[in-house]
């Protein structure tokens, strides 16, 4: 059975691969597996249909027969589960994957989105300018812990897994402000991420999904 | 063999529940795990031994011979996925209550955190004052949406599970501000969690861990 998954119907990156259906579309494709994807426009995600799907009105959702799956962490989660290659077998090696990906997702992330706040949502208020630095910071004490705990590692705890997939994912998102590259081997990390053939597919679907056009070679 | 967790040697809170470790305690709890708790003090969590249990340099973290956690929610899915109770067998219910774990600690505990951030991280700055209701204003659009999908219904997805562990737990963090009590059937929803007998277990336990007092009855 094919799922379908859900997608900004006009992503507000417009296809730099920062909306997270990337990082579905990433698990689906290192699992070797078709998908679907429906567009979802900013007013319909707010309406009953898409809020039955997804009570938070938010993208990706997951469908797959009788299954709906919400929240990226989990539907990358899901795959891993059912497909070979981003789990490992052995329990310890899984439990600390498993933990990453939480880590990803409930310590780095939460900052990282702050930022995207205070710079977005936040601009125009009073404030803005004396505090991003203050939120700034709080970006880079977690990527310098992450970056200390990387170390010169290739992935986070053995081979490439799930857990690699949602940290690059969540980092990507640090780029466009400048931090991640003041973070050399995490700056590294991400590209080895993005040099996967399966990032690339995803990378080049969102792409032509949000731009009409395939990405320029 | 007897898991070991980290928990603050003082808490902030005092033993209110509100330190991560209460959500592991109960899950512990719920499994009828026994378990051990190691304290650690402030200067401690930011040395390199436990450091190199716990890259952020945060509690609680898990021991189990060789397996060493860290992140609350992964210690939850880990005691979940070894002892009954806390996750169905069945896969399709099983991936929807890992979903709500991720949208827990994902999508509803990053701006409750943002909000203890703006009372006390933030409070001696200029904005404090005049940024607060904005922040607030997150939480509660958060909780309205979480409100609005739990409905009359008694847990978040068939019996009680992991799900809601880890959303009570999260939730508990709002009723301080006075948030969650705007929230009727939210509510009622935690107050569900807090009556379990697992939970005043592990509640009972914190607090003596905290005050060195048994909990007044």
């Amino acid at each position: 059975m094919i799922p379908t998954i859900t997608a900004f119907e006009r992503s507000p990156d417009g296809g730099k691969g920062l909306a997270r259906d990337t990082r579905v579309r990433w698990a689906l494709e290192e699992a070797g597996q078709p998908y679907r994807v429906r567009p979802v426009s900013f007013a319909a995600m707010k309406e009953p249909a898409h809020m039955a799907l997804h009570p938070f009105g938010q993208i990706p959702t997951y469908e797959e027969g009788d299954l709906v799956l919400f929240e990226s962490g989990a539907i990358i989660f899901h795959i891993a589960s059912r497909h070979a290659g981003l789990l490992p077998e052995e329990p310890n090696a899984r439990a600390r994957v498993i933990t990453w990906m939480f880590a990803a997702l409930n310590t780095v992330e939460p900052p990282i989105l702050d930022l995207s706040t205070a710079r977005i949502m936040e601009a125009d208020k009073p404030w803005a300018e004396e505090r991003l630095p203050l939120v700034a910071d709080r970006v880079r004490h977690r990527l310098s812990q992450l970056s200390a705990r990387l170390g010169d590692a290739e992935w986070l705890d053995g081979a490439f897994s799930a857990a690699d997939l949602t940290m690059v994912s969540v980092l990507l998102r640090t780029r466009p402000s400048g931090i991640l590259n003041e973070f050399p081997n995490l700056a590294a990390y991400v590209a080895r991420g993005e040099a996967r053939p399966a990032y690339q597919r995803a990378f080049a679907a969102q792409w032509a999904f949000n731009t009409g056009q395939p990405q320029a070679g």
